[in-house]
């Protein structure tokens, strides 16, 4: 079976139609697309650009292998000339993109391709794929992270996730925007995620007694011991943790925390909270979860819940609430000619762009301008070159580099954006040498 | 890089945890557990069981490999003991299941596991994310199914799809519900579905005059000639297909079609269809695309849109509307003992279970009754026994025989189900037999 994540038939068969149209006219010519968002989701402030070195090593390793070839030929599609074209077809293009972990807004290009048109134009399927879900993602997990205000984040959406290489991104999608780690076990040797897990209800049900289950989990992972309490009745669940902390920590195991994962998470808290510090277990800490987002997060901690921690789970992996972004990749020039798509409510800004942004005296966002790539207007330029002539520029960037970022960007957004609630959009303006050559190209019209 | 769709390490961590205490305690006598949906979305009526085929490779393939294993010794997490028992762990278990494409109901279990503790519980995070996703990718397109009475549907999602594998898994799923096929290339190779596609706008915008992108396809594609016809202006695409038809037929090149993507598409049907057939070109269809579900199609042809088939992307392969379904796997016996979770808005049924279906004079569905698995009433058993001792009892189904199925099964069901609007939930009865297990064990409780 092909390996889906690495195939270049993870695609649309319309690419490698419009492939064989472009090579039989030998339009070879350079092109530039551009990746970006048209609509912010409803209630959503900004996003979080995520997905790119996805997106580079896709590149640097696109290539139809003996078993993609095989297909094309007996597809009976394409003719041989084409297949022997496919077989040498390399991604020798360039891009420029904003850095993982940039806060960004509609109209602003994400990513922008610089290739021959082939190349370019069958990249779409795949780039769009990894930018979007990872965008999609990092931008809901960054709205938990303002809503716990420094509590542990657990990314537990693995099951719910739409697939194994879904709940892969989501957990790094999740991290980069500010989680503490996953539950998905394959994050950490893939991408050095810290994972997190304790034990699910179905352990305390083989056992006859919960008490047995607790002190069978503490003595497997003595250095863990995090109990789940609420499989039958949630505050004698507490108490049994306190009947057993004393023999425990004779033997030096000390309970680390305890899981509420159903019912009213703050009321349970409060309760569970009381039952341990009243026996010393102060230092015991209370994690929740089930069915949690930002909303519930910053609905538990505004009643004064205490919780240390919330395991996230379907309603992030899924982005629940919007679960797609109205994103695009579209042409913007081929053969040094800018192009633009009219269709009713898709027009697009046309040309190869750059996006600029302005602080004011505190460091604070006050505006982004999206103009021509060869324009200079007031700010810092946000597009930067990450790979040349089908090379990356630099290593890939540190997920730990890119966490940073995210918190120098939150720091940086006007506070209004920096809350759950709607805000007044960000101020994006379109440059007038952009809106010029929009009007101009209009006015040449087909 | 490890492959997240074939390793084991795709899991939650907290499933190898438990098996540590599992372990630990020698607790592997044999487990039930069942995979079920707790509550429909909000508006539809049934789903449709799917991922099971999935899920037996797993099974059959599940095995941790040397780079599983040198993570497992590198996280410092587990003992060497454990890591060998690690290394042998095979899944040598029983699966009874739904057949994919059985309309089925809440409550009842779609996918029955009878393996030793440990393997079943291991097996948890993969089999959700399996069994859930295509179950729900499924049950929104069988919806657009029965919404398009026999147009052609084509599955245009594998971009906004969550990962490549959510692509691929979604143009199975959407397939086996109805669908003529995808736009995912994939998805021939691995499954042998029919694939589809056309030009992008960007394929116009490459040519200097859209006239020229037309002929070019034309040329190039000859035996699939559908022309995208909204880059500009649709009408104006439309009369520019008329100018150049007589010109290609004249080299015995036939329009098949045209594709309409922005706009009001039923109105731009009509005025495209009386362009069309005003110049002779009645057999030359309309297919039509953007932001489309069942709703959407419903409406169209019940205002009489002349469109010939849809393109149905987004908004089908994240299951917009519902990006995931309450389901669980959960522990229904041990060791001969039946047990029930009892956490608050999530108890569960205990015991293995059998769903029985019963139908009317006319072959209709007239109501399912959840038993334990040992009893017997009226009706039809569902769930099958599909693997024993780890191994498939049957070759791998044919998605044709799964498409039949899923035809029958809609033609069985009540009239009320069938639509698109809210029914009167379908009759499923617990039996006696089950509500008096469940009421002995809270008798007994903890």
């Amino acid at each position: 079976m092909i390996d889906a994540s690495n195939s270049p038939l993870t695609t649309d068969l319309y690419q490698l139609t419009m492939l064989a149209g472009y090579h039989a006219q030998g339009m070879e010519d350079e092109a530039v697309f551009e990746f970006f968002v048209r609509d912010l989701p409803p209630g959503r402030n900004f996003y979080l650009a995520a997905g790119l070195e996805q997106l580079l090593d896709y590149l640097e390793h696109l290539r139809f292998g003996e078993a993609e070839l095989a297909w094309a030929r007996e597809s009976g599609r394409f003719g041989d000339d084409f297949i022997d074209y496919l077989a040498s077809l390399r991604f020798t293009g360039q891009v420029h993109a904003l850095p993982e972990g940039t806060v960004c807004f509609p109209d602003e290009p994400l990513v922008r391709i610089t290739a021959p048109l082939p190349q370019a134009q069958l990249i779409e399927s795949r780039l769009i794929n990894l930018l979007h879900f990872q965008t999609l993602i990092a931008s809901k997990a960054v709205r938990c992270v303002l809503a716990a205000r420094g509590r542990l984040l657990v990314d537990f959406g693995l099951r719910r996730a739409h697939g194994a290489e879904a709940g892969l991104l989501a957990a790094r999608a999740n991290y980069l925007a500010g989680f503490h780690g996953t539950s998905d076990v394959l994050a950490e040797p893939a991408f050095g995620i810290p994972v997190f897990g304790t034990m699910a209800h179905s352990f305390v049900e083989a056992h006859a007694h919960e008490t047995d289950a607790f002190l069978h989990f503490a003595h497997a992972q003595p250095d863990n011991v995090v109990l789940l309490i609420d499989t039958y009745d949630t505050e004698r669940g507490a108490r049994r943790v306190v009947e057993i902390a004393p023999r425990l920590a004779a033997e030096g195991i000390r309970i680390k925390g305890v899981r509420i994962d159903s019912g009213d998470l703050g009321e349970h808290a409060r309760r569970v909270r009381a039952i341990l510090d009243e026996a010393g277990l102060s230092e015991t800490t209370i994690f929740a979860s089930g069915n949690l987002d930002e909303d519930r997060i910053h609905a538990l901690l505004a009643q004064g819940a205490p919780i240390d921690g919330f395991g996230v789970g379907t309603r992030l992996d899924t982005s629940a609430d919007a679960p797609y972004l109205d994103c695009a990749y579209k042409l913007m020039r081929y053969a040094g000619r800018p192009r633009r798509k009219r269709s009713e409510g898709k027009a697009t800004w046309p040309d190869a762009k750059q996006v600029w942004r302005r602080f004011d005296g505190q460091g604070r966002m006050a505006g982004d301008t999206v103009t021509r790539a060869d324009e200079r207007v007031e700010g810092e330029p946000l597009l930067v070159e990450v790979m040349r002539d089908g090379r990356r520029l630099r290593e890939a960037e540190s997920l730990e580099a890119i966490r940073a970022r995210v918190r120098e960007q939150l720091a940086a957004l006007p506070e209004a954006h920096r809350g759950l609630d709607p805000a007044p959009p960000y101020p994006v303006t379109i440059s007038a040498g952009l809106r010029e050559l929009a009007a101009a190209l209009d006015r040449e019209a087909h």
